[in-house]
């Protein structure tokens, strides 16, 4: 969706915004911070996308007082923004019609965990960073990690995902249950804690990925895992990012159960090897990770191998020790800053598409040439073994025309994943950015979210303008 | 839910149902059919639920006469009662205020196999055993399986799982995107072919396990798997049943991918060696499968033959000949028929439940001790990876007081399950039978899956008095 259309967006009329402001601090005294510099940390700010700052903040501690501030709000018609860390990439905690910022990072406490389930009970604002830390003692970890320390309640409203899911799933398929209050103030607990249920509707996956437009997640029930006895990482060259991707193909049609399968592209190569002072060449590179017991990924890492081996691959450089290990993933995550190197003093503005991996390859060739074209630098990063990859667009922000031409090329990207039966968002969300191509891509489907939404949020209180305009 | 209720149930007045008839018979000729006993086959056969008949069966063969079906449906109100094999537990095809059973069996094609992608693309009649018999020579499987050879659209309506769901998951993990007709005749694609998506509310979630109370499906996009290297399969006998669970427990936190791991409980036992002629002991006894390469499958069974001996299991009996694991299943399989053995002349009624697997043994125990206190007989078997389990009781129908019974012990094993943090249905749906247990179980969650049927069903149509009345 273009800044111009963001910016120019009619709010609707929220006459009641200063009344629930007047109520918010009546009930919660100093929690409530109308100073600009906190709302203004509380908008959008990842992104070039405008900065859209709420007209409060509240800081909540307790499901409780979650419905505390829903029920003043429902009361006046005034918007709610649930905010985690901010992490976001598509506007999601963007305020455009103004409202509360509803901060969640304070409810940050580990209610549970049940080791013999593998599984454990949060509050929304766990990190998870933090949730891991607080397991480090049971021999269990959360395995889904986008990247950035987010909260877990903000991964499981966006639908996060990252390195990991190739093997573990996104979050849609590691939360068990959620609270959630909704529109009219209401707590719901959406399953129990059944590994699995036929009990009706699956409101769980309804909420989850729903950006905070049906109510606010107030504790989350996830799946935990075993630590693996064994964990080898390491790292492959190709010729071609073809020849990766026929790699991956056949890893996953082989049944290899890799645990990360992650794609840079000669460019990013080019940029990791310089912030991150790798001995490796600027060629397309496969980054893998394999967990199991140690004969088990030993055996991974041999037929991975040959796999490679059969289209151009080079030797697989890989270790079992944590400081390689963690080495070679901190550049991977790194990526971001590392991308600035290739044009200093830019913005790096990220975005996903995910489209079947049969199509990877092409979909990645194609941009990679309407990247040229357009005049832009994007180095491409890759979660492949899902179809899913990210282009880090590095942009001049002083430059108009570049912006455009950045937006331009965003639409087509949207449009080619779209185009080869794929998704214009693999794990960032709609939010604001992309929500002029969820048409494209579900038709007529979105009309029946719409329905869902009015009938749950009739006055459209909850982050209003995300996802779609109702 | 009672019989007595179910029976009792005032209809809503349908008063458009001839009208209805005779329109589907002008658009369809022959293909309606209004003779009893069709419509009694069409309606609930395989429990002590009554055989509620709808009007009038129409066979449909495409996706637009499904549309055709749903729009003449709708210009009268009538309901829709989706059909597949019929082999539903928890009276989801019943008619109980009347109206057309759209029988889906005849459409069954394939429609793609993408082998890079590990996906296919299937109409609704498609049966599970149909759909594997046409992938045998692609090297790729589907693995869920409840038992009964259901079609795939029924057991995507139903949440359907089985004995691999500890490996391979449920539908709900294994439809990739559907096609839906919706109330008001409109057909959506809830999602593109990619393995993930984060666009807008995930509407495939919403329609699998709706049990055709929101849309009638018309097409799946499922996950496909590669058929493993080796399998394993072999048996292992405990001295209790919390013996075996705590073995199942200690296996799934060690990380064993085991891909089945069936309790049966010694009077289950019994049934399968009488039934079966197997040489093994009426004692608690897991039977497990384990999916691999050679090296990897032996691996896992070392270690579980591990935990097991520290558990007081015997040796694990196992083979990886093709016809030794088929015998071993297949005895599995023939539980329903092998339990009537225990009381011949009886009719076996299943009821499942689940609970976090840290409860297993104690809900389990619970219920043995309550099933002998009702003098009841109902041998009891499991997926107790995922903390499912099978009551299968044998109950003599002519006897009210014995149905009576019955009735009493399954609400409290409901309610049981429920305590425990569990569900009161783990695959078979709530349907009209386990209705009355849901608000239990989910409190207030029941009204907002209410306001979602009704925005999206306004005229109650689809499949009414499932999961809930409106």
């Amino acid at each position: 969706m273009a800044l111009k259309d963001i910016l120019a967006e009619r709010p609707a009329v929220r006459t009641g915004i200063a009344a629930t402001v007047a109520s918010l601090k009546e009930a919660f005294g100093e929690r409530v911070v109308t100073g600009e510099d906190v709302r203004r940390a509380h908008a959008h700010t990842t992104t070039y996308l405008p900065n859209q700052a709420p007209d409060a903040v509240v800081f909540a501690t307790t499901e409780a007082e979650v419905q505390k501030v829903v029920r003043i709000c429902a009361a006046n018609a005034t918007p709610i923004i649930p905010f985690g860390t901010g992490s976001s990439l598509e506007g999601h905690v963007n305020a455009p019609q103004g409202g509360v910022s509803l901060d969640l990072s304070r409810m940050d406490r580990v209610l549970a965990v049940h080791a013999e389930d593998l599984d454990c009970v949060i509050e929304p604002g766990v990190t998870r960073e933090g949730l891991n830390a607080h397991l480090r003692d049971t021999g269990l970890f959360f395995p889904i990690d986008p990247g950035a320390n987010a909260s877990l309640g903000g991964m499981a409203a966006t639908r996060a995902s990252g390195t990991n899911a190739v093997r573990y799933g996104t979050m849609r398929d590691n939360v068990v249950s959620l609270n959630a209050v909704m529109a009219d103030g209401r707590i719901i607990r959406t399953a129990r804690r059944a590994k699995k249920t036929s009990a009706g509707y699956d409101m769980t996956r309804l909420l989850v990925g729903s950006e905070g437009t049906l109510g606010v997640i107030t504790q989350l029930t996830l799946k935990l895992y075993g630590i693996p006895e064994d964990v080898l990482a390491g790292v492959c060259p190709f010729p071609t990012v073809r020849d990766a991707v026929n790699t991956v193909i056949q890893t996953v049609q082989t049944g290899i159960p890799v645990a990360r399968i992650e794609l840079l592209d000669a460019q990013s190569m080019e940029a990791a090897i310089a912030y991150a002072k790798l001995d490796l060449k600027p060629q397309p590179s496969l980054f893998v990770e394999f967990h199991g017991s140690p004969a088990s990924v030993a055996e991974q890492a041999e037929t991975f191998s040959m796999i490679a081996a059969d289209h151009g691959g080079g030797a697989l450089e890989a270790s079992n020790r944590p400081e390689e290990r963690s080495r070679l993933w901190k550049a991977r995550h790194d990526m971001y800053w590392a991308s600035m190197l290739l044009r200093p003093g830019s913005r790096a503005i990220a975005t996903d598409v995910c489209v079947p991996v049969s199509r990877l390859a092409d979909c990645i060739g194609d941009t990679q040439a309407d990247i040229e074209a357009s005049g832009l630098i994007g180095p491409i990063i890759g979660h492949v073994g899902d179809g899913n990859f990210h282009v880090t667009l590095l942009l001049d922000m002083e430059d108009g025309r570049e912006i455009d031409a950045a937006e331009a090329f965003m639409a087509r990207l949207a449009a080619r994943a779209v185009e080869m039966d794929g998704t214009c968002t693999g794990e960032h969300g709609i939010g604001q950015g992309k929500r002029g191509y969820l048409r494209a891509e579900l038709g007529e489907t979105v009309d029946f979210m719409k329905m869902i939404k009015a009938a749950l949020d009739p006055k459209d209180i909850m982050n209003p303008g995300k996802i779609f305009m109702l």
